[in-house]
Parts: C-alpha cells; sequence; structure tokens
C-alpha cells in the first residue's frame, strides 16, 4: 500500500489507496462518514472509506480498467470532503489474473479468463499466532498446491485453541480466561469485556498483510467473517455492532483482488444469531463491496440455502462427496465442499480420515463437478494444528492434491460438467465431445467401457490417484472399445478427443 | 434320506421320510393332493406330500422335539390315504443346532439356542454346474467363514452365465440359445419350451442333495424361489404355475433345517410380477411351510416393504451400511445386507470393490447392528465367477471375514445393538453394560474416549480388521479413559467389561 496521488500509477486489479488526513476528536468510527467516487469515463463506483486510527482516513479502492481514473471525496467532515484526484490503472502484470468470478455456472476464473481450479485448504486462525509461526505457514503455503484458504477474522476459542491472539479487533477492557470448557455453544467466559464502539487499526493491517501475502502467493483469501468458537463476545454483538463491523471490513478489505466472503463458519452453531441475520449480512456485504467478492456461509449441520441471490456459490460441509452433483441441480451455483474431514488423527471424528480418503473425497467431489477443501489435523505437542494455526504439514495427501490442480488444470478451461451418459454407475465429469474424467475410487474393474460419442475417438489416460502416475494408453479409444485396467482401487481414466 | 416306518428313530430336526407307492397315471402333480398329520402329544401338525415321478409318493416332515411322533396320510387317492405309523425322535447330535430363527428382534439364533452369527456369501447357480464344479464349490466353502449362501432354485440367464445347467425343473420340450444379450430384463429367448404342468424330481433331488450337504457344513441356504435373469421362461410363468412351484419347493425343501425362504433376487426387476403376486408368494410358502423357515425378499432398486407380517428378516441390496441402523429402527426386523457390491474386478459396478473395502462394509454394518453377504466376482478365463458358479476363492476378504466371524461368536450372544450413548459420531453396537464394539473405518485417530456408564471397567482390545489382531489394552479403561489407537484406518476397539 502507497500512498498514491495525482499523476500515480496502479496496477489493475491492484489497491489504490487515498490517505486523508483530519481530526482524531470524538469517535470517529462512529462519527465521521467518509466515501469517494472512483470514475473510469462515464463510470462511476462508489466506495466507502475508513477511519485508520491517530487522524488519519483512508479510501481503498481496486480498479478494474486500465487507463485514467478520476476520485472525488465526500465527507460530513468538511477537511475530508472534496478532495478531487486522478490515478493511471496500468495493465496488470504477470500473476494477477484479477478477483476470482464465477463462469460457466459452475466453476470459477479470474476476471482475465484465466481458469481458477479450486484446491482450498483450511487454516482458521494462522492470522492470530503471531509471526514466526504465520512466517512458516507462509512459507508451507508457497510449495503447496492450495489456491484458497479460508481464515478468520475473528480469533478462534476451541479445542487446541486455547492460546490469546497477538491483537484484538477491538480495544479490550478487561481480560478472561481463555481455557478452553469443550462447549462448542458460543460460550463468552467470564471477565472479558471490549469497547465494541471503535475498531483497532492495528489489527487490521496486520490482517490486511497477511490477505496481501497470500495475494502475492496466489492463494486466494477466504475470509471468514463470524464464527461461533469465540470466549470474548464477538460471536455475540448486538445487531449495529455486527453491520458496523461488517461495513468495516468491507471497506478495508474489499480493494484486495484475493478476498471471497465467507459469512460465516457454521452458522447454524450460532444460536444468536437468526436467519434473517444472516440474510441482512449477506446484504450489507453486497452493498458495501463495489467489486462484487464471491459470497458464501458454510454450515454445521444444516444447510443454507443456497438459492438466495446474494450467494455466489455453495460453501459446504459434509462427507458424502456423491451429492455435489445434486447440489449442483439443486442451486446451479458452484458446489465447493470446504469440509468433508480432516486428514488426520485427533479424536474428533470431522479430524482423522486417512491421506488416502481425502485423497478418495477430492476425486470423487471433482468427478461429481464440484470442488473440494482440504484441512489437516495430526496431534501436536504444542497443539499446532494446520487446520488452526498453520505451520507445517505433516500428511500425506497434499502432493497428490498438487497431482490433482495439475491435471485438473490440464483439462478443459470451462471446468467439468456430470457426464453420466459415458459412464452408467461411474462418476464421470467433462466437457462433452472433448474430455472426461472418470473416478473408480474403491472399484477396480480389471477393464472399463465408455459410451462415447458415435464416431469420436480418443487418447486415454490411466491414472493412479495415490501413486500419483499417469499412464497413457497406447491406443485411441471408442465408444464401447475395452480398456484395460490394474485391477487395483483409486485409480481414474482421462479421455481427451483426437481431432 | 431314508425310507423310515414305524419303529424308526429320527434325529431331532432331521428330515423325517414317508415313502408310498402309488399310480403313475395321468398327471399326478395336478391330480393327487397327499398330505400327512404328524402328531407328538396334543400336537398335530398338518404337512404336504409330494409326487417324486415313477408311481412314488412322499411325505418329509422335520420333528422340532424328542419323543414319540405318530403320523397318518390323507389324499384324494385311497392307495395313499390313510396309512399311519410312527417314529421315535431323538435328540439332536452335535453340530445339529436346529433351525435359524430370529431372536431379540434384530438377531438370530439356532433352535438349540445357540447364538448365530451370519457372515453370508453367495454363489447364484453353484448347483446348476456339474458334479466336479459344485465339489469344488463345497470343499471351498468348507474351509471358509460362511455360514449362510444365497442361491437360486432355477438356472441363471447373465453375464458369465450363458452355459446351460445339468437338468431343468420342468419337462423341455424344445431348447433354444444360451446367448446373454445383455439386457438385464426378463427376456425369454426364442426356441425355449416346457411343461409347466410336470416337475422333473430328478432336478429337485440334486437340489436336495446340494441342500442337505450344505447342511452337513452348518451352512444354511437361502434359497431364491424367483429371479429375473432368465431365458426359459422360469421368471414368466403364469400365476397358477408360480404358486405350484412355490408348494412343490416347500413340500419337498421345508424339511431342511437350514432353509431360508428367499422370495426373490431382486423383485423388483422381475417387470412381470406385482406387489399383489410377491405379497401372494409370501403367503403361500408361510401357509405351506410348518416349520415357520425365515423369510425375505431381496430388492434391486426399491425396497420391498420389509414392516409386512409374513417377512422375518430384512434381506437388502445397498451400498451405504450407516443405513443400517435406520433400517432396523424401520422395521423392527434382523438387517442382512446380502449385496453392497462384491470383491472383485469385473467392468460392472456391483462387482468390483477391493477386498477391503468389503471388509470395511462388513465392519460397518456390524457395528451398526446388522449383518453383511459376500460375493465374488474376478474374472476367470472359463467365466467361473464364486457369485454365481462357486469354484474357489481368488480374493483378500475371506479371511478376515473368518476374524470377525471369530470375533462375533466371541462377543454378546444376543447380538449388537447400536450403542451410540457410548460415542458420538461412531458406529458403535454391543451389549449395554457389558460389551461394545466400536469401528473406525476410514477415520484414524490416535486416541479416542468412550461415555462408558459410571463406575463400570472395561478391558479393551485394539483390532486391526485387515492385518487381523488383537492387541489387549493392559489398563482397564472407564468412562472418558484416552484410549491410544494406532493412528491408522480400519481399526476397531473391542470392550469387556470387567466384573
Amino acid at each position: 500500500m502507497t500512498f498514491t496521488t495525482n499523476g500515480a500509477e496502479i496496477e489493475q486489479w491492484d489497491v489504490f489507496e487515498l490517505t486523508l488526513h483530519g481530526s482524531a476528536e470524538g469517535n470517529p468510527f462512529l462519527d465521521v462518514a467518509l466515501s469517494a467516487r472512483f470514475s473510469y469515463k462515464h463510470r462511476t463506483i462508489e466506495v466507502d472509506g475508513f477511519y485508520d486510527g491517530d487522524g488519519v482516513y483512508r479510501v481503498r479502492f481496486m480498479p478494474d480498467t486500465p487507463g485514467p481514473w478520476r476520485f472525488s471525496t465526500r465527507s460530513n467532515r468538511e477537511e475530508l470532503s472534496g478532495h478531487e484526484g486522478g490515478f493511471s490503472c496500468v495493465p496488470a502484470s504477470a500473476g494477477n489474473h484479477g478477483p476470482v468470478r464465477v463462469v460457466n455456472t459452475f466453476h470459477f476464473a479470474y476476471a482475465d479468463g484465466t481458469p481458477y481450479k479450486q484446491i482450498g485448504t483450511t487454516c482458521y486462525v494462522w492470522n492470530h499466532q503471531g509471526d514466526e509461526l504465520e512466517e512458516q505457514t507462509l512459507a508451507t503455503l508457497r510449495a503447496s498446491p492450495f489456491n484458497k484458504l479460508r481464515m478468520c477474522v475473528f480469533p478462534k476459542h476451541y479445542a487446541y485453541n486455547e492460546n490469546e491472539p497477538e491483537s484484538y479487533p477491538f480495544p479490550c477492557l478487561s481480560r478472561g480466561s481463555s481455557k478452553w470448557t469443550g462447549s462448542w455453544k458460543v460460550d463468552v467466559q467470564e471477565g472479558w469485556s471490549f469497547d465494541f464502539t471503535r475498531f483497532e487499526p492495528d489489527f487490521f493491517r496486520h490482517l490486511e498483510l497477511r490477505v496481501g501475502q497470500l495475494r502475492d502467493l496466489g492463494i486466494e483469501a477466504d475470509l471468514i467473517l463470524f464464527h461461533p468458537y469465540d470466549r470474548w463476545g464477538f460471536a455475540t454483538m448486538d445487531a449495529a455492532t455486527d453491520d458496523r463491523y461488517l461495513r468495516y471490513v468491507v471497506a478495508r478489505l474489499a480493494a484486495y483482488r484475493n478476498v471471497w466472503w465467507s459469512l460465516a463458519n457454521e452458522f447454524d452453531f450460532m444460536h444468536t444469531k437468526h436467519m434473517a441475520d444472516w440474510d441482512r449480512f449477506f446484504r450489507i456485504v453486497q452493498e458495501s463491496d463495489p467489486y462484487g467478492h464471491l459470497r458464501s456461509i458454510h454450515n454445521g449441520h444444516v444447510l443454507y440455502d443456497h438459492s438466495k441471490p446474494w450467494v455466489t456459490h455453495q460453501s459446504i460441509q459434509r462427507h458424502d462427496l456423491s451429492q455435489v452433483k445434486l447440489w449442483r441441480e439443486q442451486h446451479g451455483k458452484p458446489v465447493v465442499v470446504d469440509e468433508c474431514c480432516y486428514e488426520g488423527n485427533i479424536w474428533q471424528f470431522w479430524g482423522n480420515i486417512s491421506a488416502q480418503e481425502l485423497v478418495h473425497r477430492f476425486w470423487l467431489g471433482t468427478a461429481n463437478g464440484g470442488y473440494v477443501g482440504h484441512g489437516e489435523t495430526y496431534e501436536h505437542p504444542d497443539d499446532i494444528l494446520w487446520w488452526a494455526k498453520g505451520g507445517v504439514l505433516h500428511g500425506e495427501s497434499a502432493p497428490r492434491l498438487a497431482f490433482l490442480r495439475r491435471i485438473l488444470e490440464e483439462g478443459p478451461a470451462e471446468g467439468l460438467e456430470p457426464a453420466a451418459e459415458v459412464a452408467r454407475w461411474l462418476p464421470v465429469a467433462g466437457k462433452h465431445h472433448t474430455y472426461y474424467l472418470a473416478y473408480f475410487g474403491v472399484h477396480q474393474p480389471a477393464q472399463v467401457s465408455f459410451s462415447l460419442p458415435d464416431g469420436e475417438r480418443y487418447r486415454a489416460e490411466i491414472i493412479d490417484t495415490w501413486a500419483m502416475t499417469v499412464t497413457p494408453v497406447a491406443e485411441p479409444v471408442v465408444g464401447g472399445t475395452p480398456l484395460r485396467l490394474p485391477g487395483r482401487p483409486y485409480h481414474a481414466v482421462v479421455l481427451r478427443r483426437i481431432l
């Protein structure tokens, strides 16, 4: 972030930041309204600013079109109002593809058209662990296959999560206990109190630092705005505070191109919030975010109705990946099964499936036309579990997910659509008349044949999803060709049309 | 079978057979009615006889109580009527436990009270393959863990089943094609014709030989009375022929203590039969069988309503064994998932799961309070697949199922009831306050603790279901004791109360 004025250059989909100095009197978080209008030719976009403490006010903007942009500010404070200027937006450099959008109903692509094949992971509160561990997490991510990270704005109160964060989003007035009592209900511990009328700018600057570093690694930040696992009172704020918090987060972070809004993790476990609250939160985020970043909400037991118009994609927690096809059909939106149990060995059922089973679920979700998320929960002497705190990976699934990502990136740009007509009983997805990916899972046929369209010839590859081998089949395949397979589980077949 | 008269001795639950000689004129199969009343003290049981060809008529009876029995015959033919006699029923010898019954709502036991822990397998038409292969099948079964075999009365027309049987249940008038055309619909091939007004006694004598040999191996014969896979016309007989056939089979075979009646395999694939037919068939079998052998019907896609009063247990085809608990609750009857896909490598989806997956499904069904069935379908140069023809086993699941059977036989006699209160999220079944079996499947926790009743102490064993090892835990376990586990998938824990 640089302070930029007239004549400055800013890259397409990067953050332009306007800094203004004003009064710190009273409570600017409550009292000061600030916005700016950014214009390119006849198009004007209104963007909320925010108070960053110490009399400093900022407006951030992500230009989406190269060329000359103009802006002017307005405020209920005279010294912040009427500032005008401009900047030149230059084309995106290599590696900057813009924000991720929904394309082809069920899939994703960056704004510049580059396909985005989601291979997500989860480090809920990695950003609350202090620099040393946070930098280790970034180093791990750099060498990982993951291009999306689920992470919380608020710190987390839960098993393995008794440590206090380095800072809080609101000024802390008094401290309480940090002990996890085993209850997953919203459970404020006695003693904690915060000034919910003010934000802590340092807290948000740190969050922005980490979101920006993810962006630089090519990783989307699926920012979780609320969650039930709380001891401080952040899960039980009143409606006015919730709404103000949402607007503040959006004003600060919407200009980061890699942000996705996840309204909540396990929203249905937050017993103090009701469906009307979630719907209102969605509308606030939608109204405040001028860029239309992806929006979803993640369930515990009860699925949110993803057909509601403000939901861009389905963020689901479920174990049975064969349902992906059904969810696609139900709501006509991309399906991302962000939690289908994590690789690990903790006693909790959701955190102890084998690496093989997690890789299996990724392939099953993929071959049903969806996307899947990773997490890792191996016991650790210092409670550093990847799923919550990041650190290093201990498991065996990540290299296999890198292998899957490579296969997806070598597949059709448009994404994979269920193609049941090609193989009865088998999960198959592809691009009709062009490409098919069939996944066998626990099935181990010694041969298979596909009902390929008449007159079309395909090149086949046999994929061992665990050993990460791709074995090309010498002879072209047509409809009905018996294709010999190794007769072992966890294999897939990719068919590419020979033109 | 021996011809037995006054003064003869017959073992409890063995076959007493009365042989009468009469006329072979006309069509005795249609024209002659024969029955006998067997009495022990004031109890009288009426049993149908049958025509066995060449002027020979028989009545078979399975006495269930040691002591003196009397009988008298009645018939619409004078020479068969009014025969009287008796025999002495002596107690069952070792290894003869009588027929299997439902006990404790959801479980099975032999009539003498010996628990019966069903580990079934499937060789649909092993009895139609000629002596050499049939004897090989018996030798394989002798060394196997299986105590139930699903088998058809009629031969089978299907993929891998183009060979003709050695004999037919009805006199063959003309022969047709044996070629499997790939359709699973009832599909009589041109050319075949039979005299459906007569039975072939040799055919049934051979069936009885095989059923008796299974009995001598301690294997229940789950006799499938109808099935859709037919080229001869046996699946599309008229109602009068169906009913006569059922009564004939029951008259011949009900005295075999190891017989279970399976009304059909994949009844819903027989498009020429309707639900009223199946209900009628059940009632005919129930009325004709004086011993009340177990009765069920096996589905393809559509489940039969197992709550109907003539169904003794649920014979189910489904892949998801976690549903067993639900089916138990729905109908309050034992659940036997006879088909949950077979170990093998054929291209058909139902016949190519890995041995590990099949063993997994057995444990999952068991830990949900049910029973599971095995089958094996490895490609074979001569189409000798265990699932249809028997022969030898090629797979890896059978020894693991022997291991499971041993564990079940060392468990509570009463059977395993779901015990969710002992471990949330985990399939656990047992006998309350006595014994629990928890199965982890694809989950691999490094530790677990159980919510055991207050004040109770248990001895724990950690079971590797694939390696077939049982590792006793030195320290007693109480509620909340953290029990260390290997952190690998496919393990179970057994807890036995220390008294």
